[in-house]
Order: C-alpha cells, then sequence, then structure tokens
C-alpha cells in the first residue's frame, strides 16, 4: 500500500514512534526486514496491515463524512481515501464542485482517521479500477448511499477474482439533517 | 488543562502509548507523579507542556482553516479550539451558522492538529475571559484577520497581568481564494 508498501525507513525514528521493544518483536517475527539501519515492511508484515479503501467527493464536509470515516477506518489499521476529480465530479453531477480537488483532497487527509487521501481517476466509478490495483486494500468501504459505485466495484472485483472484501457503513443517525443534499439545501437558504 | 491536568490514568496504558523508558524519565524528572498504577502529571510536569488556544466560527471547513490550525499547533504541545457558539454567531453576524455547533465542535476536534476542541460561552469575544481562565494556555493563536477578537484578549490578558502569549498566524498564502465570504461567494453561485 503505497508508502507502507514501499521505501525503507531509519530505525531510530521508527523506534521513536513506536518503541524499540515492538520493533524488536517484529523484527523477529520477520514482519520488518533490515538493511544498514534502514527497515522495510516485508511481505508477511504488509499481511498483517489491514487496508482499508473509501471514497467520496468531500466537498463540504460535515460530521456524517467524519462519522463514515471514523467507523471505515474501524475496519482495519490503515485507512485510504479516494477523493474525486473536479472531472469525475461534473461528469457525474452536472456541476463544480464548490472546492477544487487538491483542497478537498488535504482536507480530508487532515482528518484523524484518514492515513491517506489520493484523488481519483477520471474514469468511470473514480477509477476504482485503477485504485484497487495501486492501494491493494483488504476491503473496500461503502456509504449507505454508494449504491452505483458499489455495483461497479463488485463487478471489478469478481471479474478480476481480487480477494478484497466490501462492507456497507451505517447511515449516519442525524444523517437526514446531514446528506450533501440537505447541506445544499440549507446554503442556499442561509445565503439567501 | 482540562483533561491534561486533571485526572490520572492506567500507568500500562500509559505506557503502552510512549513507552517505558520514556515514562520512566518522566516520573523521575518529577514530571508524573504515581498512586497504585495511576500516574498524575505534576505542576512541574503539567509548566513543561506548552498550551496553544485558537478559535473561531468554522462553519464551512476549508484547507486555511486547517493550514492555520496546524502552524497554531506548531507553536506548542497541545492545541485547544474555542468554537463559537450558535448564539455568538447570530450575535456577532446577524446570521445562524449553516451547522449547530456540537457539529461544528467535533468536525473541528476530528482535525489532526487538533487535540481538543470546545465550545465558546455565549458572551462578548467568545467568553474568552472564561476559556483562558478554564485552559489556562501558555500562547493564544489568531488568523490574520481576527482583530478585534485579539483586541479584546489582548486587555483581558493586561488587565487580569496574565503570563500568556500572543501570536498572529499567518495569511494562508491561497487565502483570498480561500476565506469564508469568498466560499459563501461561490457557495451562493454553485447553488444559483
Amino acid at each position: 500500500m503505497l508508502g507502507l508498501r514501499r521505501g525503507s525507513f531509519p530505525k531510530d525514528e521508527l523506534s521513536k514512534l513506536v518503541g524499540s521493544a515492538e520493533l524488536g518483536e517484529a523484527l523477529s517475527a520477520g514482519y520488518l526486514t533490515q538493511q544498514g539501519d534502514q527497515l522495510s515492511l516485508s511481505p508477511s508484515g504488509r499481511a498483517k496491515i489491514r487496508v482499508v479503501l473509501a471514497g467520496g467527493v468531500y466537498d463540504v464536509l460535515h460530521i456524517g463524512h467524519l462519522a463514515a470515516l471514523t467507523e471505515a477506518k474501524s475496519h482495519g489499521d490503515v485507512l485510504v481515501v479516494v477523493v474525486a476529480s473536479d472531472t469525475t465530479i461534473e461528469m457525474l453531477k452536472g456541476r463544480k464542485p464548490i472546492f477544487p480537488d487538491e483542497d478537498r483532497r488535504k482536507l480530508v487527509e487532515g482528518l484523524k482517521p484518514v492515513d491517506k487521501a489520493i484523488l481519483g481517476y477520471e474514469d468511470v466509478g473514480m477509477g476504482y479500477e485503477e485504485v484497487l490495483t495501486e492501494v491493494k486494500p483488504d476491503l473496500v468501504a461503502f456509504g449507505y448511499d454508494q449504491e452505483n459505485l458499489e455495483r461497479s466495484v463488485r463487478e471489478i472485483i469478481t471479474m478480476r477474482k481480487l480477494k478484497i472484501e466490501m462492507v456497507k457503513l451505517s447511515k449516519f443517525e442525524n444523517e437526514k439533517f446531514l446528506s450533501s443534499t440537505s447541506v445544499r439545501q440549507r446554503l442556499s437558504e442561509a445565503l439567501r
């Protein structure tokens, strides 16, 4: 998974982050390999890490998004979020988003449950076909209202015989109040 | 500072978080006191922690907010954010916010640089007088456009002879594009 799969890191920095005892355990279990003072994740180490993928537009952030991403993160160890590109949104919704994609990506990556946010490809279903290949998630999480996306991803997974679980996130209890659509209505009222 | 000042925590949980070596050092330096297996922060321990206070409305979050809070956090160890209550906003701006205060507070607390977000009191200047007493910050950070707030806080600090630094945060490079005012304009265009 992106930075997690590739690259190596200085042993002393990692040691400060996770403690030298934990690092020693991971080394002797073979989850990490050492070259000089650089540590890298081994294939068996990667296998222990459960990567969750979620995605969306995230134009005007609200606590429904935060709740969904927190729930998504609870299904694994690392949460990667695909943020729809401006082109994808214009194609899907026939309108420009309020915030440009790179700003939306940065803000989503600023949320506590999110380890990494990437921009989607300008392709059907936010380019999940490419994203699945790149991120190699163990699980893909869908919002309660992302039925079309869920269907396309299910097709990709079936066609390519990928070993990826799918999970549906709960509808936020306050969702009626908080869906992006009702946010747009309330924005429009507030701006009258 | 709120949870940091009061209360004690199980030693083994803290040990997992920061490593037993660090915990041992903090204990022998007198920054922590132990009762049974519970550890608490001592006054000299609290003195080592630099608490930063920032505040605002945070109605529609954008990366200008994230940049400002990240900069605020860089001035200390713990960042507490005061989120203006609905009543304060109505009083100041003569309009309701788009999102209710408890939602805004939760979302701000969901941002990586923020350790704790609290609601402001329904008082002049978001109730900074009460907040300063409660949070006991070492430093208060102000957005480049929070001149009125800065003035009232300076008065409180001078009158009550508090030892609190004040710092002005930089204007986000993209701020012209991203200020809440221009966001409102762009929202209004997008909703036409």
